[in-house]
């Protein structure tokens, strides 16, 4: 829709259409392993399909294992640079609850993403209201295929920390590292870098 | 639109209407104090009009002065904890000039914010491709309302002016904390706080 002066009155965000196939029927998964697996199978997807960049992320209810919401990197398919995997996930996970804060009375979630977090996501996981935060591929990783991650200190993590939200690091960092490594070969774009 | 897995297969991210109105007709500002008091303006309108926290925020043409897009904090009004009122202008912005990037050959772009950026915002800012960032009030003014910023740091700063983005603060400073302290007296509501 574009007005009088020619903006858009408003945006449309959307998984692509593999992922959605894969969300039809629900998902539960136990255990960080294996949800990091999920999560790095999808960042795979994401450059096979050429959908965007080599990164993953999903939600999960912490009791049970339910897959809340998965989102993928999105930049280059949207045309927006703040459609990181984790910002996917946690929007699609807030719509889901119905809330701007996944910090609810009666269930706690997880943040399970393939890499560790830019600082616009480590910013956008705070507000979100999970409990945890569970990454496989480190920062190093991501910049040694060219992504900067931009000014993510120890302190930020300790301010993470600060705020009840638990940090698990390293779950699976080969194979995670092997994809971002899998899409430099590829020749994927760099965006930002 | 829902999937069998009771998931959300796409999101719309809105402007309120009275702010869709004010974007009718194309505006042209020139200066930082100018383009200052019109995002102070649509921080006030959000309060008075319900549709959201105390923020606002508008990407301008450098060079021109033309609005491209503008944005007011949605967080509680579209139930999404990323809809900070930069992370709104920029994405507008982007489907505007139809990018991931603000930093184009023809043409540079300055973001106009009533508050300085929260962690996830500074992020998204770098990410944006934006050349300036001109902030009105402070930290310490959005904190003391009860706002939390999140892990920003001097080192966050200078992280941006080393990626070739200039920052000008404390524009009309007083005018923007005001809005802040207006907030706190009406009973908004403080989220993630």
């Amino acid at each position: 829709m574009l007005s009088a002066m020619n903006t858009t009155s408003e945006l449309t965000i959307t998984l692509p259409d593999w992922l959605n196939e894969r969300l039809t029927a629900p998902i539960q998964i136990q255990g960080d392993e294996a949800r990091m697996r999920f999560v790095i199978e999808l960042a795979r997807e994401n450059i096979v399909h050429r959908t965007g960049g080599p990164f993953a992320a999903a939600v999960f209810r912490s009791g049970n294992g339910m897959l809340m919401s998965a989102g993928v990197n999105s930049v280059t398919r949207l045309n927006n640079a703040m459609l990181h995997a984790e910002v996917v996930a946690l929007m699609f996970a807030q719509a889901r609850v119905g809330s701007y804060t996944l910090r609810t009375a009666d269930a706690s979630y997880d943040l399970v993403t393939s890499c560790e977090p830019c600082a616009m996501c480590l910013g956008a996981i705070l507000w979100s209201g999970v409990r945890r935060l569970v990454c496989g591929a480190t920062r190093d990783d991501a910049e040694r295929v060219g992504f900067d991650e931009g000014p993510v200190f120890p302190e930020s993590y300790a301010y993470l920390e600060r705020r009840g939200i638990t940090v698990v690091r390293q779950v699976l960092r080969a194979e995670a590292a092997d994809v971002l490594d899998h899409y430099l070969r590829g020749g994927g774009v760099v965006y930002n870098g």
